[in-house]
């Protein structure tokens, strides 16, 4: 590596949404900006939570010197515990909410005094870690105290977005900080490291503001309970719910594990305020009528366990929703979750109540800026070069072409893979390389003992289920002792194909015996690929074919 | 049953999008309004096709009397073969280009002379089948020749709208027939089944013809390939897209099975005009520069093994895409699809294509009317009840809130599921039953063989894998022979879990053996509940357990 070069490896969130973790590397010193998650799609049948490979960083295990987070979503901060498991980290920088929640998070997988958290504070002075500078600058975003890094090394200065919108009236009144970006920009960004995620969508995201105001118009005039389902880190939007149901003489119960434990975190912290006569327990609900509370739950994204989708199915403990009752989503689905979310909203309308949605109501608005936020953040900072991340590939080709029109020359914008390593030099930023960057599923109490052959074996399985030939053969030369007894499951009901698989199993087996063929492996081979051939003739199906042979 | 009694089965398409047939009964006899299927969902692993369960018709074999398909949409004539083969219809109704499609799908299904097929004509008089007085009336939608049927018995006046929209500028020019709507509404509806689809969607749905005009406005200015990846049943719009291409002088290929076999159909009868130069074969593609060609494709939903997938991941025989060249996708993702049209668009994007689609132009339009046009609908027709139909609960009890507010009274406004049975006499409409319909799966050459159990099963399988644990014992009163093997699939890599398994299996037989419990159910219960648990300590897993005893 040449001298003054920062390469940069994004291990996770380029090319889609979800587990970012970028890799920051001077000369063998290495800081990480976020630690994030993915959660699995319909392909990974099984498995809980999709984490980075950290083979890279597990590799450099005494040259990590800090992990920051950005902001407290779980695409940034979900794989914390599970990357410290591997990589022993001296601080954890974040903000305070960030650093709150991580401390949390970090207690419940009894790794709290592994590490030091420390806070990243955007009105302090620049820290030093290592080679790098490090100043923090406050960003707008569906979470609060959400910020963007700057990153200064002799290579240059870089800045790290994290996830952004331009809101001007946020509900705390912390903006996105566009002075000092600006500022940034006059003493020179050499690379920034912009949010993709909007960069298709045209125009402006709506303040979180709004939803506060529609909240506003629609509850006074509801009659009926009110619950409001939103992400549990959605703090701004409880804050918001919780004005209005006092305002309006609701009370309001908090229901769902994720979002008690936030809203609790939040109000130790400060970053919400709710005077303590206003919230009542769920097991209390029962005591008021329905005009008299609101309820802000889990459950938008139709998550089978969540405190609303068990709602809609009358399957909760402490609620339920009845004609009269109007439940507000405030949340658009993650894609992949529509249908859950469709299910959702039919089983709530079947129990009778109101569903008010982004479709039909102006219930919810993005944390991430849409095009002509990220060409403002283009036009304030000026960067040299642009690496797009956050976002699927086409979402980082819309951010590249928006750089490209406010004047970065093609040449200094990179669009990457996870994997890919970025040298930032002073003669600008080029790929140069491409290193191993997989995944690691996390299934049940397991982290990464769960490989793509064992998901492979899943999918043949759940498509056509399992046929299981058991055969008896006796030791030396005898022959088959009985018939081959047949298992099937997933695969067709018990009946006259059953028999004639076993039949088949058995001439095959008496046949290969007869040739004095008696290796294990060619038996099985040819029982799997008879029964095989047997079951799709019949069937047009494919199980998974186990023949097992006991020798006796 | 008294007298002047019509009953109304939905077997399929109330409470859900998908798999519509409706069955018309008076005085036992019956006529079939449409025949379709429906797609499967993640959770139904494996199946391929779902249709409704036939059980009510089956049981009533000769006396049904025809099938009258609304138009040739999978959802309304994709079960027609299924259903002639379990009962034996003597007549299918539908237009001319319904029967020119339905003539193609029995074709296939060696069923063609099984079953007269005659022409709905929405021009000619009333058709009489048994007690059941027929005519049709034309209805715009996204396929050409689309009717709704009136239904006449002494019970009353149906009109069964089947699926349309307002289009009052389509393709072919011919608009849903307000006027014979409204005269039929003058002459008095006892009861109209309307489409649901669009009803929580406000306003109108656009023309098909605003496609045209995109196209119109995209194509001229294209210099690479143009590829539009539409349904391929959607006629007008392929021929909208044909009419640009000879206007800009480019050769149309059509790749794909389904829109080639479409398009054959409807040239052969004469819904499109193509001249006969217009068209080129998809492998004399690579003797034209990119400019001189525009590919129509399937593979809008980013169905796997479609036209536009296999070209995205550059997997296709003769058709690749290019930086420069343009893919529009003139459709929008059904719900469930959108993670795969999601990895469409990010593969052709890689691949240097500029992708439009509904988010980014107004390339696409819906063929369900919005809530205006119900409106529209319902004031032309003036039923004097309304069963909402086509559509999911939500959509359905939109439709509803729109009959009320347009005055039919809430007590003539029923909300039904599939088997609910619904009563058309003098005094109005009730329901008065609900019989068994569940749903039938097609699965390879299964129909109706796999049933919840082996899905159930297959879910099981998907999630955690299998183990499979045998075990050999001696006959009479010996102990195990050797120790047990275990195998597992799905689940974990083999390592000393495995052997851990294997050593714990041995431990419970031996222990049962030697307290001389030899029941085979008995030991297999033993032996999952221990291995199980074993499993489920050590992973967090709970894959499908199977025990085989094998007694020599």
């Amino acid at each position: 590596m040449a001298a003054e070069t920062l390469r940069i490896i994004p291990l996770g969130g380029v090319g889609e949404v979800g587990k970012n973790l970028t890799v920051y590397e001077y000369e063998d010193e290495i800081i990480v900006v976020d630690a994030g998650l993915a959660f699995p799609r319909d392909e990974h049948l099984g498995v809980d939570l999709i984490l980075p490979d950290f083979g890279y960083l597990a590799d450099r295990k005494d040259r990590v010197h800090a992990i920051v987070i950005t902001h407290a979503h779980e695409d940034h901060i979900g794989a914390l515990p599970y990357l410290l498991r591997e990589v022993q980290v001296p601080d954890v920088w974040g903000t305070r909410l960030t650093l709150g929640l991580a401390q949390s998070k970090l207690d419940e997988h009894g790794l709290l005094n592994s590490v030091e958290l420390r806070e990243a504070n955007p009105e302090a002075d620049p820290v030093e870690i290592g080679p790098f500078r490090l100043s923090f600058i406050r960003v707008a975003h569906s979470i609060p105290d959400a910020v963007s890094v700057v990153i200064e090394t002799p290579a240059g200065r870089v800045l790290h977005t994290g996830d952004w919108k331009l809101d001007h009236t946020p509900v705390d009144g912390l903006r996105t900080d566009v002075g000092r970006l600006a500022e940034l920009g006059t003493k020179g960004v050499d690379l920034m490291l912009g949010d993709s995620t909007n960069a298709e969508r045209p125009g402006v995201t709506g303040s979180e503001r709004l939803v506060g105001e529609a909240f506003q118009q629609i509850i006074p005039r509801l009659e009926g309970r009110v619950l409001i389902a939103c992400f549990a880190s959605n703090v701004h939007r409880m804050q918001q719910a919780i004005d209005v149901a006092i305002e309006v003489g609701r009370k309001v119960a908090v229901v769902g594990r994720s979002m008690r434990k936030n809203m609790n975190i939040s109000r130790n912290l400060g970053y919400v305020n709710v005077p303590e006569d206003a919230l009542i327990r769920p097991n209390q609900l029962d005591n008021y009528r329905p005009h008299e509370v609101l309820i802000l739950c889990t459950g938008s994204q139709g998550e089978p366990m969540s405190a609303l989708t068990r709602i809609a199915y009358n399957d909760h403990p402490a609620v339920s929703v009845d004609r009269g009752d109007t439940v507000i989503l405030s949340a658009r689905p993650v894609p992949g979750n529509e249908l859950r979310v469709h299910d959702t909203i039919n089983q709530l309308a079947k129990a009778g109540a109101e569903v008010l949605h982004q479709e039909n109501a102006p219930v919810h608005v993005s944390g991430h800026g849409h095009a002509e936020e990220l060409r403002t953040m283009l036009s304030l900072v000026r960067p040299k070069a642009v690496m797009p991340v956050h976002g699927e590939f086409r979402m980082l080709a819309a951010h590249g072409r928006l750089a490209q029109e406010s004047g970065v020359p093609a040449d200094s914008i990179v669009l990457t893979e996870n994997g890919t390593v970025v040298e930032l030099t002073k003669q600008g930023v080029k790929i140069v390389d491409h290193i191993q960057s997989g995944v690691t599923f996390v299934d049940g109490l397991g982290v990464g003992d769960v490989k793509d052959v064992a998901l492979r074996d899943r999918r043949t399985l759940s498509e056509d289920g399992v046929l299981i030939i058991v055969a008896t053969i006796a030791g030396s030369n005898g022959g088959p002792v009985g018939m081959p007894e047949v298992i099937a499951r997933g695969l067709t009901e018990p009946g006259p194909l059953m028999d004639e698989m076993r039949q088949e199993a058995n001439t095959v087996l008496t046949q290969l015996l007869g040739q004095n063929i008696r290796e294990i492996k060619l038996l099985q081979e040819h029982l799997h690929d008879a029964v095989g051939q047997l079951i799709y003739d019949r069937t047009g199906r494919r199980p998974m074919i186990l023949p097992v042979i006991v020798e006796v």
